[in-house]
């Protein structure tokens, strides 16, 4: 199957693109941090970014990539996620209508956030057979484009912006780190890093809990995730064919890390740089604080993807 | 009684001594917080200075201003929060000892942020009498010098060198507002902004629940705090001669927080700004959420004094 995939010049254009509605977010380091590590760390904070994550980057370039007669009728997805959030807003900024299909018992505060943003939420039931079956009869009923949260040559193009700042405003890294979850983010980023700077390396990082993109990066052949349990909630998805076509190219490794380190890691970030990044954010120094040997590089990139947290449940871990 | 205190050229100096120490934190503002106040608020984000607090500038202010013989013999202090922390690694930043006088049920948290630094701990009961006691017979057996966590000139003139910095990156800001508790910072910045913007506001923020600060001002006479029990555990101390008369000379208001604001304060700015902040950071937001109309200005400066939570208390609100 030949799926066609970003090149960096797709995601060149995207950051043009997106310019005017994205965050440069910034480059934080600690010394806390560079000291219990034993390494130079460099933070690229998608917390900061608009809803909070990196997915805005992503959500917003599908949109404004859409043509002008499909942008009328709006777009939809399945998320109750970041992505839900994420396309809900960039849909507002660009005055058109958003679908967001989303578990009944999805967490309150997600179906507020979405709301917020003025999106319409069609509540399915938690079954995989359930969301998809609204989602088409969302997209039949509508006319919607359904923007995938990472299945999508125009949403992993603008994944790939966050990479592009980092190695901007952080030249001296040699290595980039990112979250694996669906493969949207660590996808983009490591053609931006391959094509911006071939010989650096890219490193996925996933817990151990949820660790299909692992088996299949080593195992060479793509497998769901299976009863996937873990507080790094972001990352339950498995990999797209497009997203796992582009980690066998371009990734050096996937690496992951025990739920005990990514509370440590979390706890870290929360306490030496006062700064709230989500569980699902803080893999790449768990992966670093758990197994530093699998790691090459003096210069850490680390890209925090969110900041969206349940309080009620993260907080039990201090 | 003629009491001693900073000109701007006290703190202007005081910045140059203590630029090689300090951070210069970043302003950030708030899309979200902007449309829900109402107005523009910008924040000064000394939760990211070292230590986790402002008070870093006034401790290492103090220290450097020591002279040579004095240095040798070390400082002392009695604090259980941020003074103490910022006391300890000022001294270790200057190759000096330094004892904290602190009470035996401090939090834990506190003593190993201060024995991490390097400090040692003398520990007293949780009275004035006993506090006062043993720090008398530390200063006596060791010669060290008291630094005083705000009835000190180079202190005050240390917490002066925030309100510099936050008029020179957000110079639209028409007035200033921080938090108060012994006063250093407000004194500190009120001077600062007298002698940089002399037509602008500064108002001072305390919880309703211990409003001694607020009740000598209005009555003109110095009140101690009367068994002061808020949240914002940072401001329950009473002002100092020296601060006091500082603050009636240069300050134009002093606005009081129900508890219930400084947790809805806390909360938005954790949730829409992903950033750590203490309690008792954030009054200048609750008072403006509680009483809008006693703040004149269109461009709030607020300072955010500190990030160190007890998160084992404060996550309970979530």
């Amino acid at each position: 199957m030949k799926i066609h995939i970003p090149e960096l010049s797709d995601i060149q254009k995207a950051q043009e693109r997106i310019k005017p509605f994205v965050h440069r977010t910034p480059v934080l380091t600690s010394q806390a941090i560079n000291t219990i590590a034993g390494r130079n760390v460099y933070f690229k904070c998608e917390n900061f970014q608009k809803v909070g994550a990196f997915k805005y980057r992503g959500a917003t370039n599908a949109v404004v990539c859409l043509k002008k007669h499909r942008l009328k009728a709006g777009v939809a997805t399945h998320s109750s996620g970041n992505h839900a959030a994420a396309l809900a807003l960039a849909a507002k900024m660009q005055k058109i209508k958003a679908w967001i299909v989303m578990p009944r018992n999805a967490p309150e505060v997600k179906k507020q956030a979405v709301k917020g943003y003025g999106a319409e939420i069609v509540f399915c039931e938690p079954t995989l057979e359930s969301r998809e079956s609204t989602l088409n009869d969302v997209l039949r009923k509508t006319g919607a484009a359904f923007i995938h949260p990472f299945n999508n040559f125009n949403v992993v193009a603008g994944q790939g912006t966050a990479a592009i700042e980092f190695l901007e405003d952080a030249p001296q890294i040699d290595a980039l780190i990112a979250p694996v979850g669906g493969g949207g983010l660590i996808s983009g980023s490591s053609i931006t890093v391959r094509g911006m700077r071939p010989g650096m390396k890219v490193y996925a990082a996933e817990p151990k809990n949820a660790d299909d993109a692992c088996r299949s990066f080593h195992a060479n052949t793509l497998f769901p995730s299976e009863n996937p349990s873990t507080i790094a909630d972001g990352l339950l998805t498995s990999l797209s064919p497009m997203t796992f076509q582009i980690i066998r190219a371009n990734v050096d490794d996937i690496i992951t890390a025990e739920e005990t380190s990514i509370i440590e890691a979390m706890k870290l970030i929360w306490t030496r740089m006062k700064i709230i990044v989500e569980p699902s954010a803080v893999l790449p120094l768990a992966i670093l604080l758990e197994n530093p040997s699998a790691i090459d590089g003096n210069h850490l990139g680390m890209i925090l993807t969110g900041g969206n947290v349940d309080f009620s449940r993260v907080t039990q871990l201090f």
